[in-house]
């Protein structure tokens, strides 16, 4: 066999990594905007053993400047670029799962790219250069499409991606949905917001108007576009790094540069930072790849809005994770929330998480975050570490109200501890919505779906009727809006539950009238005034009044005393002798 | 009288603007990093009249790319760029002010810069290029400090400056604290973040690995370093603007570049908007005064930290203006804090406003930002259109239990009511607090000096005992942590003022017991459970118990029922009867 590898002429760029394996695919290859390759070479590694029926094939798509060695293949091999997610035991566990990284097409690192030489030319045999045919995301999927096809593996188990390769795992599954369990993806969005494409257009204007840049035919060239080139790379760097983390990063020796030689000014701590990695890069990074897979990003658009949203994933049926960081400004939250917003309209089995982090976009590389999106990631391949909690009395009633086959949405869920038991009751569709990290990441750590929300914004991410019950357990004393809430609950359940303490239970009254002192109720209420996170205080009377006021139809009430067990008769004063109430209400 | 302008060569850079004056000063002019000027000539233009006593003259400082034409001179003259804030009858009236507006040094609009032949050198005259000496901000106000002299000026009335321009009014403070009444700074910060640094310095590396840049000696050869030029301007463009403000400008026609001529990248609506901006600046701006003033701004640093910053400020005895805006992201609002919060401590006049607005950095020449900051500088210099407001009966009380001669820090000061009647029964040193904006603004723009503040953020801006007196009004109901707001109003003020609605009082425990319905109590209080924005009800008894707790001495509570102004006697059960208590507190 011929080494796939040789027509690569260039020893800076497009070098083959030590583990990389190449497929050859002979063309002609067509292209989504018009263009062709005759042939195209997919250099990729490959981790772990694909099992007899091919089924446990995990593909991890890399970012703009990364490549196939994602993780280590020995313990004395270098490093991957996300060598804490993916290896023996580890959150994509290669003794589990066979894990294939290709690189990606346009890029330099061994797949087809511009630095290559371009077949069926000869005699005059020269890289493509710029004139390397504009590709897409959907492009850099097709070929690992092929790639699949000639590794045996017709469906994913999963997709994981981060940036970049988010964009690609997210194009699959708009593309090929057949092809897709699990869809992951990390720190990406749906497309690029005008600043980040400012960004890019910026760092391309720096290349091209490199005069070494010679419209891309450098390569036999004494220079390279390396000015270009690096100040494209700083501007990234800044991109990838959130403002705060650059301040804990180059302030402490602000005027203090690091010795480097470098023909980038070296003033500032930041400036020399900065002068290092965009050289570095240019030793390892080909521009013209630069030029053609920023512009792939550039042209990547799954969708504006959130209906041109629902139509690029309407075909899924995959189950999605979603991972954002706080600080990342490059692919920010907002963006990650409209591909959720668009899923969770849709229906489709989707779990969102922000995790809170200062490093910004680079956040996903990140080991300490990496170990907080990692168990989700486990999860979603199916294994859960985590132990089933146990559910109090008024969720025991609660689940006695709903109906077998029911579809349920949680509303501030925690931890998941109701979710999980309606789970065990054989409940298939149940979806959580939280706000608060922790219990967001304990509940999607247990295998839940459960989407990273804050109630207080509406509902506006679900569609009317969406859910045979909306439950609201313990939750209303902390919401702002109560009355939008109500409307929302009602336009998205078919039924809604509500269970709430009463603040007119007998021993709470006795607060005001005997001690003189505003109420302290047990369990959620367990806090003293100045110090409790609740903001809402209601008898059951007030919520039975604003049902009334909102003409909404009060199906079943359940009145409990929580210490005793004891269920207090509709008859018997429960605004005085219940300490809880459980409604059951909708619209009709 | 010679041309003062006739050194200048250049057509392109340098040209003198049409109302724009000359002042030389003959050096040598020594400079603060140890360089020195032969002479300098200073560009300016002026408003106005000064008045006889010279104590109308207004100082404003212009940004980075602005000139010395800040506003018209006739209705028919071109417009300046803070045409909307000065002007006859305007904010900065220029029928009651002398307004001067120089051009920076080391600028090109005809003030001495990089691009003027360096005197003394005859016969091998040649302008300064790269060998102009390295200038700061201290150099820019040392100059404008001799036209001030020249103009027979002893001290400004108001110095007004945004972005780059409020760095050289922040610095006339701490330089010559004796020469400036009143300080506006808006848009600006004590120093440079990281990650503007990072652009700065990214910009400056385009320009001058522009291998036509030349080492700085372009003027005779037939190129300019244009392309690194524009791409440092494309880059500043991108900071000046908040990424919700280019979504806006750039996405409804994201794929339809403008038809322009250019060299660089038009793909994207944003490219060829930024090839056009980029493109335009080469056109007015010259490559080495880009350079200069830039390492200026990044050189400027007044203080990393509260400490330094006070040090900075320590004598200062102006008034200040800060004004923030809240997507600014270049010069943050973060970062007008430190300022103020340094002020702050320093016990100075200040009064900050963080103005919401989605532009940018860009906001502060926004018209529509102006009309609302510009009421602020009005005040400050004089004029105040509002009306003077009434207070109600807990206020009255209030100001009674407040000494002729106490200081007094006002926390949740609304539209400024009480501190109003503070300032008119002759306490002379009053400070509000206050997070709505709106309030905050009415309350600016009467003339008060109040700050924008979170109260539950803690008081740290404020130092031990700094004020005889801190009030509390009708605020602690919507307090997230009391315990720790009770922590820092006692740190901060001898005595302590709290008044609050009593939540037992007895109507509202009527409320609970004969209605079984969680009170409705007027005034603040008049809401529903559902929609209140108030999330702490405590009785009398309550707030007692927490001040026994904590080991705060009541010294004094006045009890009333407001509806009859009746003061409850102490022995009377206030806890009962009175619905409003007003305590007076300390640590001691």
């Amino acid at each position: 066999m011929p080494d796939p590898f040789a027509s690569t002429d260039d020893t800076r760029t497009a070098s083959p990594l030590p583990h990389a394996k190449a497929a050859v695919f002979d063309g002609p290859i067509r292209l989504e905007l018009g263009g062709e390759l005759p042939m195209v070479r997919c250099a990729y590694e490959t981790w772990g053993t694909l099992n007899e029926d091919a089924s446990n094939a995990v593909l991890v798509c890399h970012a703009i400047s990364g490549d196939s060695h994602v993780a280590r293949h020995a313990p004395d091999d270098a490093p991957g670029w996300w060598d804490r997610l993916i290896g023996p035991g580890k959150f994509v566990d290669t003794d589990r799962f066979f894990v294939v990284c290709p690189n990606v097409l346009g890029g330099c690192r061994g797949t087809t790219g511009p630095s290559d030489i371009a077949p069926n030319r000869e005699p005059d045999a020269h890289p493509y250069g710029a004139e390397f045919p504009r590709i897409t995301i959907g492009d850099m999927v097709s070929i690992q499409r092929l790639l699949a096809k000639e590794l045996g593996i017709e469906k994913w188990r999963a997709i994981v991606g981060g940036s970049l390769g988010g964009h690609q795992a997210l194009t699959w599954v708009s593309r090929y949905p057949e092809s897709v369990e699990c869809c992951v993806a990390i720190a990406t969005s749906p497309r690029l917001t005008a600043q980040a494409l400012a960004f890019d257009v910026i760092g391309r204007n720096a290349i091209q108007t490199d005069p070494a840049f010679a419209d891309g035919q450098y390569y036999d060239k004494p220079n390279r576009p390396d000015t270009g080139l690096a100040i494209a790379r700083m501007l990234g760097h800044v991109t990838y790094l959130s403002s705060e983390a650059m301040e804990q990063k180059f302030d402490p020796d602000r005027h203090d540069p690091r010795e480097i030689v470098s023909s980038f000014e070296q003033r500032f701590s930041v400036g020399s930072y900065l002068a290092h990695q965009g050289e570095k890069f240019t030793t390892r990074f080909d521009a013209n790849s630069y030029v053609t897979l920023s512009m792939a990003m550039d042209l990547f658009d799954l969708g504006a809005n959130r209906l041109a949203l629902m139509e690029t994933f309407d075909e899924s049926v995959c189950d999605f994770l979603i991972v954002s960081f706080s600080s990342d400004w490059l692919f920010t939250p907002g963006q990650s929330r409209d591909i959720v917003d668009a899923l969770t309209a849709l229906d489709k089995r989707v779990t969102y998480a922000e995790i809170t982090s200062n490093a910004g976009h680079d956040s996903f590389l990140m080991d300490q975050c990496i170990d907080q999106y990692g168990p989700l990631v486990q999860a979603k391949l199916g294994r859960i570490d985590a132990e089933e909690p146990k559910i109090n009395t008024a969720e025991e009633l609660i689940l006695e109200l709903i109906p077998d086959s029911a579809s349920v949405l949680d509303l501030g869920c925690g931890s998941g501890r109701l979710l999980s038991a309606l789970k065990r009751h054989g409940k298939d569709r149940v979806v959580g919505v939280e706000v608060a990290q922790e219990k967001i990441l304990a509940a999607a750590a247990r295998g839940l779906d459960v989407i990273d929300y804050d109630l207080n914004h509406g509902l506006s991410a679900f569609i009317d009727k969406q859910f045979d019950v909306v439950v609201l357990s313990a939750t209303l004393q902390a919401v702002a809006n109560v009355e939008a809430l109500f409307d929302e609950m009602l336009r998205v359940g078919k039924r809604v539950i509500v269970s709430f303490a009463n603040f007119a239970y007998r021993e709470l009254r006795e607060d005001y009238v005997e001690r003189g002192r505003s109420p302290r109720a047990p369990g959620v209420f367990d806090y003293d005034w100045y110090n409790t996170p609740n903001r809402r205080f209601p008898s059951i009377a007030d919520v039975e009044d604003l049902c009334r006021v909102k003409k909404v139809t009060i199906h079943h009430s359940v009145f409990i005393e929580t210490d005793t067990r004891k269920l207090i008769d509709p008859n018997n004063d429960p605004n005085l002798n219940a300490d809880t109430a459980i409604l059951v209400l909708s619209r009709d």
